[in-house]
Formats: C-alpha cells, structure tokens, sequence
C-alpha cells in the first residue's frame, strides 16, 4: 500500500459520508445513464439495443496481493476485468456498480487511490459508475463489480457460433501477464524479511503492466465495426488460450488447428520465461489473466482480418469430430487440454 | 450450518463443475432473458422499459452469522434485500447475478443448500439468475448480488418526488426484524459453550422469520399498478424509518409529521420489547432490515391507499422549513434524527 501521510479512519465517517466522498466527483457520460448513484437502484434509460450484464468478484489474497498491487491500479484493473467481459460480446461497456468491503486496515486515503484508479477506467473507456455498496469486512479488501454494456441484436457474440473454416483469431499478445505475475512473486518471495533491498525490476515494466493493470480491447470492437465484420464467435482469454479454445469448441460443437508458432508472444515474455525456464508457449495456453479476445470469423474476411492492427490470426476452425488441437512447427498434432486456473483449487496452495 | 451426513469437498470438483452443478436446474422465466449463464456476459431483450439496477455485498460476521442463520434462508434473504430495492422504484425485478467465495469449511451440499434459497426466491418472485462468479475465499462466505428490472418511465419512483400534503405510507409492520435478531443475539450469547441447551424460540417464530427470511413487498407494486397509483416518492426500509424518512425529505426537500401511535408494529414485537426492556418504538424507527416499502402518495388517492391491503397511512409531508418531526401521543413534536446503521462502524463492535 501507499504510504500517504494522511490517515483518516473509515469509522471516523460512517457509511454515508464515505459514499458521499467518493461519489462527489463523478461525471456522467452516457445518455443511458438516466440515475447514477443516489437512490434505492440505478435507472438505465432504454436504448432499444440489447443489455450485457457480466459481473467478478475480487478477494484479497485469492485475486490480488495488496503487498505489490498498487491500490489505483487494482482499482482500474477491477474495472477492466468486467470492461473485457463486455466487449468480448462484441458490446461496448455503459455503466458499473462497485462494491467494496474494507477492514480496518484501509484508510479514507486507501480507498481513494483505489477509486481513482477505478474512475480512471471509467473516464478512458465511457462508463459511468452508477451505484453500489460499501461496508467494512472483517479481514482484507473485497471488491465485486457489476458491468452493463449495450449492442445491437445483430452484432452480438456469443460462444456457440464458430462454423468450420472460420479463422481463430487473437488480439495483442499472451502469456505476458503470466509471466509478470511469477516475476512479482519471485521478488516478493526474495524481498520477505528483506526491506533493505530493492527488487530487480528494470526492463520488465511490459510483463509487470500486463499483470497490474491490463489494457481491454475496446480498439477491436470498435474496428470490427467500422469494417462492418460480426466474429462468428468471441470470447475474452482470462484463463488461458487452451481453456478459452475449448469453450469456443465446445459451445459451437467445432474442433479446431491453432499453430503453435503463431501465437503471439512478446519478446520480454520470452525473456522473462528463459530466464525462469518457464516454456512461453506453455505461458500463453495456461498462464492467464491476459484479457485479450479470442474469436472467429469468415474465412472471406480474411483480407481484412489480417490487415487490422493488433489481430493475429492463429488457426482455423474444423468439424468437431476431428478434435481441438495444437500445430507444432514440424506439424505434429497435440490435443489441447484446459489446464485452466482452478479459483476452488487456489486456496489449498495458500497453505 | 445444518448437519448433512455427506460432504463433498469443494476443491474436488473445481470452478466449471461447481457452476454446472448450481445452475443445472435453471429454468428461464423471463422473455426479456435473452442468455442466462454460460458465455462471457448475460443478455436482456430490450424491453423498451427502463432498467434498474441494484446490488448488495453481504460479507459473513458482518451481515450475517451462520451460528444461527440456515444457509437455504440466507440464500434466500440475499436475494430478497435486492429485489426490495427493485421494488422500491416501483419497478418489477427479472434478473440477478450472484457472486460468491466460498472458505474451505463449506461443502458441496451447503453450497446446494444456499442456493435452494437463492432459487426459491428466483421462483418466487418470478426472477432469472443470469450469471455470477464462484471463487474461493480465505476467510469464510462472501455473497455479491446484482438485480434487474424493468419499469414504464412514467411509473419509476425516485426518493425525490415527495410535495406538500402528501400522505406517507408504509407497508407491514416495523421493528420485527430487529427483534427477532435481538432473541438470536440473546439464545446465542446463552447457549455459547453449552451444548446441551436448547434455545426458547417458542412463540416468537414470527419476529425469526422476519430477520431471517425476509419477505419483500412485491404485493404493494402490484397493488398500485391496479390502482394505477404512482407514488410521488419511494425507497425501502433497511436502515430504519428514521434514516429512510430523512433521505426522502432531503432528497424531496421537504420535511414531514409522522404520529408515532400510528407506526405499525406487530404484537410479537411488543412482547419481545417488554421482555428485553427495549422501546418498540425505537426498534421500528433505528432497528432495521424491515424490507417494508416507505411511500408518499397524493392526498387525493387518500381513500383507495386507506383500503389499501398491508398499508398503513403514517404521516404527511409539510414544507421544507417545517423540518423532520416525530408526532408523540400528546402531541408533541420530536425531530427525527438517523441513528441508522453504520455499516463501517460494526466491525468495532464485533471486536
């Protein structure tokens, strides 16, 4: 946590006067936002557009490590864990609810930096924080947000709807906040009981970024639009490759080829994972948390697919009798399987 | 925690299994439910209707205490604290998101037992669980809950449409709940250590079932669209008709004159008051977790709202400069101040 010099006790203001506090600056954005905070429930205004509601909650030491997770940016990456949902519906995110339990341990100075980097969000993406719920818990921080976004009836994505020969496509690159994730506990774990040294850090701001405060792919939804293309399928990639993969066969009922060496993988990624004898490849199909999209679409896109900036198209889509499997480069076929990330499994690790 | 015979560990099954295995029995009821759980975000069919949106984060030994609260009523309770507030716009609920971490010391079959509750009240109240999040937790239930609903743009009720001579009105009776976890407080506190003992419940099952399984006033929404009242103002009582009746005059900018002998209270609240040495009277005004519906309504519609099923006229609404005011027996005028409930304030106590 920060170390302000200002420490103001949350019981020293009551619920009320914490809302107050909080809330006072918020700027509405969208038309739909007919009432934001301030009443009994929030009132969306119609649209006649489709409504997406998504929702996570967030627990200290299961989710995130408050020991090197900047305040402001779990606040923003909060936000944008929900943000990734919305767009992965092709749907473009409108309004949140934010809810937050507090221990003792946070103070009124705490919890602004955590709201500023959930405004943050909220200001660089166009969604209006709209209600929510704010009580003390009796250990650490839990955050639960509640995101709704708006799209039209016939651009909507869901899971089901890759047909064979559809490109699988993914935006950005995998595998990065991965790696950014064992490069903080490496140097958590070195550091403990350590507080004269520093941690080695230089270099990695990219993987490190990737894991404290990813980025959501607003940029495809938006450029999906312009060259009028609805993906068959979409989905957005918090568990890791081989686990989204699967659900997009699953739901449509489709196999698929996706070629190993087409994945896009960064080069600090790569660094980082040499130097851990961590296989990169391995990152970016288990790792997770990378909040890229995974879709499909037509194979007559392909012209345009492959022009758009940040697309990587990485494989096809085949009859779903002919399995899900991963290329190698010597052409060897190897069956995906989820490695996932277990949340129930988690905490049989923690100790 | 009821004493099933059998238990399956959570971590046995995982997060996917675990979530097919809740929401396997789902039935839509809604037309306006586009997609319940499975892909990336819900979807709600544009109904043209507003929307409104509200959400609630119950942490356990803050809002709840499993010593003594049945896992299916607390499933139960939590989503009918979120479909008062739906109601309290005078709007109909249609979906909820539920989120929950969930500690190693609960099974598979309390986990089914929670949400039995969650989905008798879906059933109930005529609601689609459309999505969640399921994550371990490190310290015991943490339950998340988001709902939906819909409501003609000219029958929404904000907090701030009280005038001048309107009656206000409230719905049931006050102050039971806070009893009934007054008698929970008091048999637990008896009972601690000492196993042999069995709490005195007898008699007073009404005032239990008020704290512990709250019923919600969708009756009221529907007896008003009948009548095709719309209330001038409306919010729920959870934290006390003190607090409520002071958002609405602030919110309204009004003040009003509530006659304290005309505040409904049960008999049983009554006896339990006397035994314990409490004013009922306070128990309705400061208590809270009523879910009871407060509204001001035009004095015209004073005879059809006098008729009204479960409606008690309790007061009216004068001019601003006039303030907030109790009315005692004799006639003499209290101001009203909030003792509310001071949701960050609790955690001193508990310790």
């Amino acid at each position: 946590m920060s170390e302000n010099t200002k420490r103001t006790e949350l019981y020293e203001l009551g619920e009320f006067q914490l809302i107050d506090r909080l809330t006072q600056e918020i700027k509405i954005q969208n038309d739909s936002t007919a009432k934001g905070v301030g009443d009994d429930a929030a009132v969306i205004e119609s649209t006649g557009k489709q409504i997406v509601v998504t929702t996570d909650l967030l627990l200290e030491g299961i989710h995130f490590d408050l020991t090197y997770h900047p305040l402001k940016h779990l606040g923003y990456k909060a936000v944008v864990v929900n943000l990734s949902d919305v767009y992965a519906m092709n749907a473009q995110p409108k309004q949140i609810t934010v809810s937050i339990g507090l221990s003792k341990r946070f103070s009124l100075e705490n919890v602004e930096e955590l709201y500023s980097g959930i405004y943050l969000a909220c200001e660089r993406f166009g969604v209006d924080l709209v209600g929510g719920d704010t009580s003390s818990s009796l250990t650490g921080m839990v955050i639960s947000i509640t995101a709704i976004g708006e799209v039209l009836k016939d651009r909507i994505c869901y899971r089901s709807g890759a047909k064979e020969n559809d490109l699988i496509c993914v935006t950005g690159d995998l595998g990065s906040a991965y790696m950014g994730l064992q490069l903080l506990e490496r140097e958590k774990r070195v550091l403990e009981g350590n507080k004269e040294m520093k941690p080695k850090f230089e270099g990695y701001d990219y993987i490190l970024e990737r894991f404290l405060k990813p980025e959501p792919r607003k940029q495809l939804i938006d450029l999906l639009e312009e060259a009028n293309i609805v993906p068959t399928s979409m989905m957005d990639v918090s568990d890791g490759l081989s686990s989204e993969l699967l659900h997009i066969c699953k739901n449509s009922r489709v196999g698929c080829r996706v070629y190993i060496d087409k994945i896009p993988i960064d080069q600090i990624t790569h660094k980082m994972a040499a130097e851990m004898n961590i296989d990169p490849v391995v990152a970016a199909l288990n790792g997770g948390e990378d909040y890229e999209l995974l879709f499909t679409v037509p194979i007559a896109t392909h012209d345009v697919i492959s022009e758009m900036k940040g697309v990587r198209i990485v494989g096809h889509i085949v009859a779903e009798n002919a399995g899900a499997m991963l290329v190698t480069p010597h052409g060897e076929e190897v069956a995906i399987s989820a490695q996932g990330w277990n949340a129930l499994a988690n905490e049989e690790e923690d100790e």
